[in-house]
């Protein structure tokens, strides 16, 4: 049927499905036919958010939902797997919200032929993830594909958690004077994913930083003084910080000395000309927080193994609302763009 | 990494896919690992239905939680597309449970190069059945994957609806003395798919009866005397009539002269060799309900424009436990087995 199109005739490019600019363009597209966009008052999909929730009725509470699709090659990587990354996507983006998920639905494509050996090595990671959070698997799907039309396996996962209704955290409220935390090294999930696909052999042993942060943010209490929470997974904290300083309406600032990437890291973006701000991390939080709160979710953060690394990177501000701002250590100061497509050189 | 496999390690097999036998072996394999399979005293995962319930604390709902995902060739089909398809597949298995949904993810996977003329048309027939069913398109992933590494496009839905703790409508739960009853003809989708693929010219124009039973199941108001709901996709008529005398641990007594199922149907099985219980319906439900209640189900289901060929076609016993016997009008009796793999001769 495709090709008889006409050659001139618009087609989803990869570049479209890179948490860029581009990557927006088809989210938006794909869902703008949609005519009942949220629950009440909850938050839809018109939020672009890290998931939406759905109000509950006569109760202080509200569901928080999220959904990810899982590709990725190879699917066993350096730190981890397809099965560990799915959980752990999930599970976080729902801790981004400022909930704990609690079930979770699955569904796993896999091609004919797939060796049952590695169907369970894959299942056994995602459900060891699951259990070791509490996070029950409550339904799913399973579909074979016939040899040649998929690449080995995919999944898809949603989670559902609760939350309170006055527990606004949300990508839209960054407020001006807020501090920009980061809970460690940033990028190595996509560097590792490409140093292994490139061969690129390191001194060090860089690994993805997959893990979940439900334990680590549930630290934080009751959340006081928090204002929004993202993992920079597709697009980085470049892709992220663009999508607060947009929502919110505010400009936010950052010292480009403060914000933590590893040697390795940056070694890789140098050989093969990438931009470490728009490599995806998959084990480390972004949190806009108030002057007042700042010192104490520091030191929660800090207590845990997963955020010992936790530094300030920047502030949000008034000034140049919806642009994110680098100030180099030699005084200089540069915008830092969102990435527009692809951000891997297409070199294999 | 697969082919330097053992031959004689175990694989997947498309027949793993296919509503029967194999099927569940490969559910329950891909599910064996989980540690947490249900939150509370709900439905999980173990009990195989159409979806799971998570029940709400200090209320007297519970949420009803479904997953499918969704792949089939062509993505247009006579009666629908995959976008219709996902939308009623996941709205009617909520429905299934006695609950409406009320929000859905949707994740979608396409292949790079795919026209957005096409993607266009898939959405808006998905956000369109969303629509008039009152259901919000509330979160989501779109996932590009390379030329070649996927066929075309395929997706993936969670929904999410409530229904009170008190209305227990599940797979384990026909009695004996309960009518079966069907909504309509059987086997509509998949035989019209076969057809269309093997260029089986018909007379007529059979089409897939894809379709969103939600309003037609609502009409059933506080569904007094249903035990059971069950929409007979993948497997068909044998598969989930099985599962429910498995599951509920009683037989099912079918008089074969009242299954409906189209003359054009029955012609297609004949060519082409096939079991007309084993094949799809995706606009159909099955329905387990008491003596008292069966005349007033009827009556509601048969006013409804999906309904009006609503008929019974046999009543759960106690006596053969776990199986089901199909009665021919000349007198033999037969077992329904279930279909063990792939139902669709692989002419192609």
């Amino acid at each position: 049927m495709q090709d008889q199109k006409d050659s001139d005739e618009k087609v989803v490019l990869l570049s479209h499905g890179a948490g860029g600019i581009l990557q927006e363009e088809l989210i938006k597209f794909v869902t703008s036919s949609a005519t009942v966009r949220k629950v009440g008052e909850g938050i839809g999909i018109d939020a672009f958010d890290d998931g939406a929730t759905v109000p509950l009725t006569d109760s202080d509470y509200e569901i928080v939902m999220s959904a990810d699709g899982h590709t990725i090659h190879p699917l066993f990587f350096p730190g981890g797997d397809i099965g560990l990354l799915s959980a752990a996507s999930t599970i976080n983006d729902i801790a981004m919200m400022g909930a704990k998920c609690i079930a979770i639905s699955s569904t796993v494509f896999v091609e004919e032929g797939f060796w049952f050996s590695e169907l369970e090595k894959i299942m056994k990671s995602f459900n060891d993830a699951l259990g070791s959070n509490g996070v029950a698997l409550v339904c799913g799907d399973t579909k074979v594909i016939p040899k040649g039309q998929l690449d080995q396996l995919m999944m898809s996962t949603t989670g559902i958690g609760f939350r309170p209704k006055n527990r606004y955290i949300a990508d839209n409220n960054v407020k001006p004077g807020d501090n920009i935390i980061v809970t460690g090294p940033l990028g190595d999930h996509e560097a590792a994913l490409i140093a292994n696909r490139h061969g690129i052999d390191l001194k060090t042993e860089l690994t993805s930083d997959v893990a979940i942060l439900l334990d680590m943010i549930e630290s934080l209490g009751d959340f006081e003084g928090i204002h929004a929470m993202k993992d920079p997974t597709r697009g980085g904290l470049a892709s992220a910080l663009n999508q607060w300083a947009q929502q919110s309406n505010v400009g936010i600032s950052l010292n480009e000395k403060e914000i933590p990437i590893r040697t390795e890291v940056r070694s890789i973006c140098d050989i093969l000309g990438l931009n470490p701000y728009h490599l995806a991390s998959e084990g480390k939080a972004l949190l806009a927080v108030d002057a007042e709160h700042t010192q104490s979710v520091l030191e929660a953060l800090r207590s845990h193994q997963l955020g010992k690394d936790t530094i300030i990177v920047g502030v949000a501000q008034e000034e140049n609302s919806g642009m994110v701002l680098i100030k180099s250590e030699y005084g200089g100061t540069k915008f830092m763009d969102s990435p527009y497509g692809e951000p891997i050189p297409r070199v294999c």
